[in-house]
């Protein structure tokens, strides 16, 4: 068993259009199984309006709460892009116009006269932060502490996490198994739980499917350690045939 | 410009699933629609793991600071289901089986050896709780004052989400309209912040997009009386066409 201290994170998706149900968010599962391979574990996920007092008060508690917080969305050059103004004021810092940030934005357009008020707001940063690299867009987004701004667009957001990535002190990566069978969840529940009973170290989900026409369950066991990993699923095999069920794994 | 107050829903995803990117969630979209439509306005999603104590505070925080309050996942019949009981701790409530509930899960199956000990489970409630109808299933979920507990399914959850619609006491439903037209946001962003200004009643939301090549924003207009939303668009309109662009809309 791992004795080591889980490093965690959180996500702020910033943005009316995924509360309305407009835009369907897929920052949060490239992040989560991203981060989770540098041994880092999503813990909590918040999508908020672009509402400055919102954003102040989310970022303020999840950067106390969690040991990375990333945000996504609401810094792009339009009026109800709030985020680094807002996230500049969760710190108490002044928002500033960062020549590098500056000389960066200007780099993505050809004629000076293409370089609006507008988009001069995107190289608008909380005094201090640091810069984050944008190679597809060049406005680039931001750290301040542990808190990282990332945009919205996710081709943008991912190119920019993976520039990052290795600045980020994980843990041990969780690693996981994935058993199935066309058993349901009300027969497997009762030794599931003895054998999770057995395995407090690992973490054991249970997710019905429904498939061809037949009702079944997948079962997950995620731990860090890969000896018990296997011991806890081969429990989870011995189970299923018991019940007179036909495990499966990819 | 209405002056009636803003009926507003949080809305608790629970699942280590949806957190680990294993299972993209796919109840948000259709809560915030469907609420949206009887007037009802999300504001705030949390994606929490099945841990007792996160459920316990979530729920506490949000039912304090919303007017409805729904969760959807962990209320199925294995041991990592845990949403009832945190519920109830959440409340100050015993967790009981309630009776009726009781019958609804056995009415699910046709002998009576298969009513196992975990799917019985799904018959607890916090004590007090009114019991939400699953005709899919029949397993319930439950009230307790403006908290509902919903299932992670989607199909489960979208038939039991019609059945209560009828009792949400919503206000007037936001209405919007989406101009999009080839022009890069970094033109409008002036100009459309101007019309915000005059219009600060309305809600201007400003979202890229890059198709066949061309980049170009959607402007979306929300507001609840129709006529100020027309006098918006009509700006929005305009706006687009001094700009050069040409402003379609569905």
């Amino acid at each position: 068993m791992s004795e080591q201290k889980t490093v965690t994170a959180a996500l702020a998706i910033i943005g009316n259009e995924v509360l309305s149900g407009r835009t369907q968010d897929a920052n949060l599962q490239y992040l989560a199984e991203n981060l989770n391979a540098i041994g880092v574990r999503l813990m909590e996920v918040r999508v908020i309006p672009d509402i400055e007092d919102v954003i102040i008060k989310t970022v303020n508690e999840l950067r106390a709460a969690f040991d990375y917080v990333f945000t996504t969305g609401g810094i792009g050059p339009t009026h109800d892009d709030i985020t680094s103004a807002a996230v500049a004021k969760a710190f108490g810092l002044e928002l500033v116009c960062d020549p590098e940030a500056e000389r960066l934005v200007r780099s993505n357009y050809a004629k000076p006269e293409d370089v609006t008020p507008a988009r001069l707001k995107m190289a608008h940063v909380p005094a201090g932060a640091a810069l984050l690299m944008n190679p597809v867009s060049k406005a680039p987004g931001f750290r301040v502490e542990n808190v990282y701004v990332l945009p919205g667009v996710p081709r943008i957001m991912q190119v920019m996490f993976d520039l990052i990535r290795h600045e980020l002190v994980g843990g041990e990566p969780m690693l996981s198994r994935e058993i199935r069978a066309h058993l349901p969840e009300g027969k497997m529940g009762g030794p599931l739980g003895e054998i999770q009973d057995r395995f407090p170290d690992a973490e054991l989900g249970s997710y019905p499917f429904y498939r061809e026409g037949r009702l079944g369950a997948s079962i997950v066991v995620r731990h860090h350690d890969q000896a018990r990993l296997d011991a806890a699923a081969a429990e989870v095999y011995a189970m299923m045939r018991a019940l007179g069920g036909d495990p499966m794994e990819d």
